[in-house]
């Protein structure tokens, strides 16, 4: 039998940007993180070490802020579809790029240059393109979104087995750390940050307003009303932990405990996975990868 | 030349719990990480493992639990001289305690019981007690605030030895992450959470309206903004890692770079390390360790 | 347009679990890491919140340490395989199990029972069953395995473009940290701790030997290595991030720089992933997800 | 009341620095992490932002790759020597020097320039001077020196209070990560390497030999153990978390536990600090902080 060479990319990971902007005495900064991962014709360097086809990483790098000057980074969204672009249509040997850009946010202090971040949370976009006029796709999202329902969340009615020492409950903390992406139906959105803003806020609200039998059915509901919202989207893939919040047995010490005193645990943890989509929802390829 | 027992301390670290609290339909949350330490007549349970003069760790877990309940999380200045106060009053064995308890903040989502986690910074306190009627102190902070200078910062008119290869620069961008603490005069100061929104909003504004001719000069001024406008505050440290933001050079892609396109750097980093205080403040003790 | 809900999974992610076992005086350990996810018939609990279908994460914790006391921890294939096929099979709504494994090692110091961490490294299998005469998939392999040449290794007669300034070089630094894993051809391998140890003992020797003229080639080399030597594996995978050592310019202080001194950056790397397989693999299925 | 600079430090921290040495073809790595600090007439910088009387970090870094070149890295004691003096004498402004080095060990893979990394263990070194002829002192340690007895460990007899919940015991895992520094009489120890080796040696042993009654017996006998058979040492100090692992209750599946399934606890733990030295230590100064 033969041993041969399968699938396989390379790139330049996390090339850390900041863009600044300048418009009179205000300014803007966009911060992201870009990694970008090229496929083609690698064959000859895996095999021989000839490199002849391969666009080095640190070029891959210089390209990147290359264009954060020349195009600016208006969303991540178009920056990485340009680059993705740009590296298939330029290069004969590659034919197929993956851009992903995680963007940080910052809001104003005061005056015109100075700002603070806000948050753990991370906006992602994950761009592929077999470059002019081949398949393309731009997948949104974000994560570290920490989110906790103190109230309103019920699990019961589950399968008893012999491992099974679950209470079931009416009344309990739901708490998760969403990382969450959607796919556009095409790469010509318009409004990237509108969208982005709009899927934010629906997921957000659709969480707090589920009143939850299952990590899984608040998983669906914020999946759906996102789509609902939302025509550009197609499809949403979310990964959520269970953020275990145990209520504490004060008993020993005399005290009853009635929904108040919660020990946050680290691990283990549920996890719930889960896409939900348009039924129309074109041909995802590589989108997910 | 004999050998002896030094300095100890023992306590549970890290429990993490979260207080919910309910006024009708409306929850409010507190999530915190309480660590404690205690000290006292210790020398038996290291020399010869005899344990009578030992509250377990597990018992100081069970005991933040219980007061969590009981007293409420108000404050963490507030709960951490609860807390600290009780085990030395309780025990003869112990005569100090320290508490250091960090603060997650949440925003409110939508309905009465619904939040998100707002942020990556940590609001802390730390607490020492040598029980009713001894010493004691409060010392507030905050960890990971994240702030930016996109103009408005100088470094020139160093030292030139033979290492120094850095330009002058009257235009960089100043970017650090901010730790704070910040030592109360007293330990009834009232309103521990207006103090602790004044010292960050302080904070804030002297590193936005410094025009700053280096790192330390920055530090200094925040600190001594804060000073000036909290009387019940007389000292505070603060740990400012120069976050490196290093200008492109995009001359051999024929173009300039007019302070646009910055490469933020993980490592090395500087580090800024100081203390800005008053003139007549009280006797640290150990309040900082 | 529907909406309608697309692939899922859900289990007990991260349960960490140590398993002491005796002969006479003599301990042995195996310190596990396990994440269990599951699939089937779960339409309801997304749809509508009923639960009929769920075997609660809270059980699958339960069975990870009820198996570990009932058949021991051998080793992560095994007991991830005893696991896997155990939900499948005992639960009528479970149609897929997912088991992954990692495993931190130890050595022993002195005596019967007194160990010491060994490394960063960790070991891990991952486990996909359809149950009892179903598909089933074995990947084993590591994670964080560190190795660098401080010789041996070229790049040049790489793509020039116009954003390119790197210079070709015939000695430079190449580090890795090495994420492998590797498919067995069947479930039955016998004995998986000698696969194991084989397979990375393989690995780390075609890295020393490969005269390397990309980090694509020694990828391949590593890759092959392994497949050549051991006929129960038909696949691997690898995710070699090139861990850049620039060589640092000392001609500023009337020093030349050999290949001496290296500065080892964080950010951004280079990031090589690529597959070597069998040209008679069986086909993956799910192996790999 | 006025407001004052007190005590203050800066400096270039985390400076990844990898020196090869080549004997033929036989090679050798140095692979640390420099943290510099230095303090002196810094007021005007803090007060003024007037810069002459600071070094810039960027020369400090500078410094660290010369001294790489010129001097080799034979061990971290001696090379944080050499950079702390060369500061302090060579800069008027310049009166106290800390730095703090971090070294991660790799052992050979075969051939004369293959290494792979060796553990998640760290050697440290923190060195203080005020330069040729004044005071100094010399730190080493270790950090994640991970340690587990299987048996051999009881905790009991402790004090009860009203949260006392927890069972004593007279057989519990016991497992820790150490981080010990340990404090040299003087800065001309002659074997650096030697000096290390014996002291991990002897901690590992003491934690291994110890029938421990107690995580505190068990520090003080790993300490006492280090200054017993070093003379070179005086003073050590550990910080050893207790790294719970709690029996599970397999009962509810009509198991018996007899210590061989054990859950390995993330947070909160245990954290016990101590210090052992000789009656006869001289001053330490600032050689820890």
């Amino acid at each position: 039998m033969g041993i041969v060479l399968g699938p396989n990319r390379y790139g330049k990971a996390e090339t850390r940007v900041v863009r600044v902007t300048r418009s009179g005495g205000l300014h803007g900064i966009k911060d992201v993180n870009v990694s970008v991962s090229l496929s083609g014709a690698m064959a000859d360097t895996h095999l021989t070490g000839d490199n002849a086809a391969v666009l080095p990483t640190d070029s891959q790098k210089n390209t990147v802020f290359a264009f954060a000057k020349k195009h600016g980074v208006e969303t991540i969204e178009d920056f990485g579809l340009l680059l993705a672009r740009h590296f298939v249509d330029s290069q004969p040997t590659i034919n197929h790029a993956r851009v992903e850009i995680h963007e940080y946010s910052w809001d104003r202090i005061a005056g015109g240059h100075s700002f603070v971040r806000n948050g753990g949370e991370i906006r992602t976009a994950l761009i592929h393109s077999d470059g002019d006029g081949g398949a393309e796709s731009v997948v949104s999202g974000l994560r570290d979104l920490v989110v906790l329902n103190s109230t309103g969340s019920e699990f019961h009615g589950f399968i008893q087995d012999e491992y099974t020492t679950l209470a079931p409950t009416d009344d309990r903390v739901l708490a998760t750390a969403v990382t969450a992406r959607w796919r556009h139906r095409g790469t010509e959105t318009g409004d990237w940050d509108d969208s982005y803003r709009a899927a934010r806020h629906h997921m957000l609200h659709a969480f707090a307003e589920t009143h939850s039998l299952s990590l899984q059915q608040t998983l669906f509901q914020m999946g759906r009303r996102v789509l609902d919202e939302r025509d550009e989207l197609c499809e949403i893939r979310l990964s959520m932990p269970n953020k275990h919040h145990f209520l504490v047995d004060l008993e020993p010490f005399g005290m009853d405990n009635d929904n108040e005193v919660y020990f946050a645990a680290d691990r283990p943890y549920g996890l719930i996975e889960g896409t939900v989509l348009n039924d129309d929802a074109p041909h995802a390829a590589s989108a997910w990868e």
